[in-house]
């Protein structure tokens, strides 16, 4: 038997009780799962934005659009309030994502300049 | 009259056609769709986390947990394979995400300390 325990069921100190390792387990399950879902719809958010990829390389038009980006990030950032989540954390987030979808653009692109007139025969 | 589109509906070079604008707003509003949608399920994952976070700093506990993080990344990356989403991507976002966490959960944990313990009674 664990001296720390022996005699009694009050935890020691840096133990903890089953309820709190219950109440742990429980709000990690809610956060798996949660991450599950983001995957997944981030996965259909790719889906779209390298359609986007496509129709821009197939008409030579940029990776990157700074206007769109800013609202996007302006409404974000108010979707975020309301939501009660950081919008410094949301908008730090969606430029995150965004560069990593801008970086799919110029390899479509790239490829659409490589290949010549077959990047439309692909879309 | 634009001078490129006189005389026929054929746009010149750098133009693009009513279809394909529709196309473009079409995808934009898809992935503003699922925007709206990741802010208000990351706003539930940072609930969830900050219980964690009190439960954390009420009983001692460190912020980071990097076995906890390692078994999230190797089924984030799974399933990100399954949903072909880019793993390497999935990992980076979620790596990014946990570090706003864990300054959450050090936030709380120093606020635990300086306050003692009405850290608990915050629970």
């Amino acid at each position: 038997m664990d001296s720390s325990s022996a005699g009694n069921n009050t935890p020691g100190p840096g133990e903890l009780t089953q309820d709190v390792r219950d109440e742990l387990a429980t709000l990690r399950d809610s956060i798996d799962n949660i991450d599950a879902a983001i995957v997944h719809i981030l996965a259909e958010r790719f889906k779209a934005t390298q359609r986007v990829g496509r129709l821009k390389a197939r008409h030579s038009l940029p990776a990157a659009d700074p206007a769109r980006e800013a609202r996007q990030i302006t409404r974000l950032r108010e979707l975020a309030e309301n939501a009660k989540l950081d919008p410094a954390f949301a908008e730090k987030l969606l430029n995150f994502i965004i560069a990593e979808v801008i970086r799919h653009h110029e390899t479509l692109a790239n490829e659409a300049q490589g290949k010549g007139g077959t990047a439309r025969d692909r879309l």
